[in-house]
C-alpha cells in the first residue's frame, strides 16, 4: 500500500494532508511527509509562519481550489486545540482529523461536552520536542525513533487508526496505543514533572552570584536544559494536565520535606539512612529509563582513545566504514586543551565484540 | 620554573607528589601529572586499589625508603577527609597538604576545633567528576578546563599556594581563589542541589509503570542523569554542607508549594500568572550558566547536515581537517532509521565564520 515518489523515498501515507498550525511539530512533520512525496498543504494563524514553513519545505499554503484533505493534523497551541478539532471536522466532514497535543483527555472531555461527533477524530501525541520552537527549528527527523501514541476508541473506523498510524510511520516513530488516560499520566510523569522540576532549579540559580555559577557543570547544565522552555506553552500543559501534574508534585513534595528533615537532624538514629535511602530510590528510578536508542540491550557502546593529533575521529570513522561497522550514534568526550580524548560510539549490539577486536588490530585503544 | 619530561610535557610541579586516596579524583589527578613526568607515590585503605592505579599508569606504590613528598594530595571520601589531612600534616611536617574534597569549611573548622597547625594546609576542589566513580574510570583529563577552586587564607604560605596551582595548571584545571563559606555556598547551589533534585525525580519514576516510561525522552534522561550518583558519596557531602543544602531545598520547597497552588486553583485570578512566572524564572536561571566550554563566546557551533551515506561524517571531519579548522567538541544528532543527521561541531569563535563559508564552497549544508 506504499506509493513510490520522486525522491525515491515510499510512503505509506496516500493521502491529502493539510496541517493546521505550522509551528515545530507542524512543520516537521510536513518536512518528513514531503519528504515522502505526499502533497502537504499549511495553515497557521500567522501568513508569514505558513510563508515560512512553505519556504523550508514543509508543504505549500492551501488554495480554495484545492480539493478537501484526507487526513487534517492540528499542530497548534494545547489552549486552542478543541477549538481547531471541532472546526475541522465541521469543515471537513469526510476527513480523519487528528492533532498532535501533549495533552490527551481535557481536549477530549472538552469536545464530548461540546458534543461533537468523534468518530473521525484520533488523538495523537508525537513524543517529540526542542527547547525552542517555532517552524524555524523544524526538522524532518524530529520524530525518529520516537515514541507516536495514539489514542483510538471502539468507534474508531479501521482507515482512520491506519491513516494516523501511516503518518507516524512515514517518519519513522514508533506508534504506540494508549488511552487518553493512561497516556496524560505517562507524560505527568515522563515530561511535564522534569519540566517542572527543571524549572523550579533553574529557578534558584537567580539567587547565585557570578562566582557561584562560574563553577556550574554539566550535571548543572543538563539537570536545567529543558528550563529553557517556552513558559507559554508550558503553562497550557500543566494547566490541560493538572491532575497528574499536582499528583506528582505533591509525591515530590513529600519526599523533599522527608529530605530536608533528615537534613536537619543529621544525628537523629536513621537520618544518614533516610537520606541514602532517597538517593538508593533515584538510582533504581534512573536505571528504569531505556537508553538514547529506546532499548539499551538493541545497542552497545565502545570507548575508543582518541590522541590530539589531527584528524584522529575522522581517521577513526573511516576505519569503522572500512570495516563494516555501522555507527548508530557518536558522543565525543574532549575537553579543550586536553592531551587526549574519547570517542563513544554506538553500534548494534551484535557486532560490539568484533569492533573491539578489530579496531584493537589496527592499533586503537579501547576502553 | 617548569621542568621538560621524557614525553615532551613540560610540567609546572618540579616536586615529588604523593596521593592519598586512589579513587576516580585521586587516579585521574596521578594519570594526568603522570603524564607531565612528576614522580607520584600512591596511598589508599585498600592495597587493591593502590594496584588497580598504579597499573593504569597513575603512579608507584610509596616505598618505605622513599624520601618524605612536598606534596599531598588527600583525595579520600569526604568523612574522612579531615583526619587523613591531619595525619598527614603530622606525618610529613615539611609538606604542603591540600585535599579535593567536595565541601571546604566542614572539614577546615573539624581541623581548626582539633588545634590542627593549618598553615601547610591548602583546601581546594577540582569541579570534575562522573556518575560512576573508582580508579577505573580515571582519565588525564578528567579536570580539563574545569573550574579549581582553591581556599587560602592569610597565613598561606605563597610557595604552598603556587604548588597546589601548578598542580591545577599541570592538569589543565582553570585555579580559583574562594574562601570555604563562598565555596560551600557555591557548591550547593550549582551542584548539591542539582544531585538532589534529580535523585527526588528519578525516584518518581518508581511510581510509573513499563508503559509509562516507554514514554521518556531526551529531557528525562538529562534530568536524570546525575540520579546514578553513588548513595554513600552523596550522604556524606550533604551531610557536611547541610546548612547551604537545606537552604537551598527550602527555598525550592517553597517555590514548589507556590506551582502546586497555582495548579490546584487554575480559576483564581493570578494563578496562570504566577505558574508563567515560576518557568520564566528557569528561563533566566538556565540563560546565567556557561556554556560547555566555559565561556560561550570562546567558541561557535557549527551545524552541518550529514546525509545516510556511509562515511558521510568521516569525510566532514576530514575536510575539516583538511581546511585547518580545529574541531573543539562534536555532537551528533542522528536517530536510527532516519534519512538524515546533524553534526554540531564546536570551534574556535573566530575561525567559523570561514569554516561556514569554506564547508559551503565543498558542497556541505549547514544551518
Amino acid at each position: 500500500m506504499t506509493q513510490a515518489t520522486t525522491n525515491g523515498l515510499a510512503s505509506r501515507v496516500n493521502a491529502q494532508v493539510h496541517i493546521i498550525g505550522a509551528g515545530l511539530l507542524g512543520a516537521s512533520i510536513g518536512l518528513g511527509l514531503r519528504e515522502h512525496g505526499v502533497d502537504v498543504t499549511l495553515e497557521d494563524a500567522s501568513p508569514t509562519t505558513v510563508a515560512l514553513a512553505a519556504d523550508y519545505g514543509a508543504g505549500r499554503p492551501r488554495l480554495v481550489t484545492d480539493p478537501a484533505p484526507d487526513l487534517v493534523i492540528v499542530a497548534t497551541p494545547p489552549d486552542v486545540v478543541a477549538d481547531v478539532i471541532e472546526r475541522a471536522l465541521t469543515t471537513y466532514p469526510h476527513a480523519v482529523v487528528t492533532d498532535v497535543a501533549s495533552v490527551k483527555l481535557a481536549p477530549f472531555e472538552e469536545l464530548t461536552r461540546r458534543g461533537v461527533n468523534l468518530t473521525n477524530y484520533v488523538g495523537s501525541h508525537p513524543m517529540a520536542g526542542r527547547e525552542r520552537g517555532g517552524a524555524i527549528m523544524a526538522r524532518a527527523d524530529l520524530f525518529a525513533a520516537r515514541p507516536w501514541v495514539i489514542c483510538r476508541d471502539a468507534d474508531t473506523p479501521a482507515a482512520a487508526l491506519s491513516l494516523v498510524e501511516a503518518v507516524a510511520l512515514d517518519l519513522a516513530a514508533i506508534p504506540i496505543e494508549m488511552s487518553p488516560q493512561q497516556h496524560d499520566a505517562a507524560v505527568a510523569l515522563v515530561s511535564h514533572l522534569p519540566q517542572a522540576v527543571a524549572s523550579l532549579l533553574a529557578a534558584r540559580l537567580l539567587d547565585g552570584s557570578e562566582q557561584h555559577i562560574s563553577l556550574a557543570g554539566q550535571g548543572l547544565r543538563d539537570t536545567t536544559r529543558i528550563a529553557a522552555s517556552d513558559p507559554e506553552l508550558w503553562v497550557q500543559i500543566f494547566s490541560a494536565n493538572r491532575e497528574p501534574v499536582i499528583e506528582g508534585l505533591t509525591a515530590l513534595q513529600g519526599d523533599l520535606g522527608e529530605l530536608i528533615a533528615a537534613l536537619q537532624q543529621p544525628d537523629q538514629p536513621g537520618s544518614r539512612r533516610a537520606i541514602a535511602d532517597l538517593l538508593a530510590a533515584g538510582n533504581r528510578g534512573a536505571a528504569r529509563i531505556p537508553g538514547k536508542h529506546g532499548s539499551s540491550e538493541r545497542f552497545a557502546t565502545l570507548t575508543v582513545l582518541i590522541d590530539d593529533r589531527p584528524g584522529q575521529l575522522a581517521a577513526l570513522l573511516t576505519e569503522l566504514g572500512d570495516l563494516g561497522i555501522n555507527m548508530e550514534d557518536l558522543r565525543l568526550e574532549h575537553s579543550p586543551g586536553a592531551q587526549i580524548g574519547f570517542a563513544e560510539i554506538a553500534v548494534l549490539a551484535e557486532v560490539a565484540e568484533r569492533a573491539v577486536t578489530d579496531l584493537k588490530e589496527r592499533g586503537w585503544t579501547t576502553l
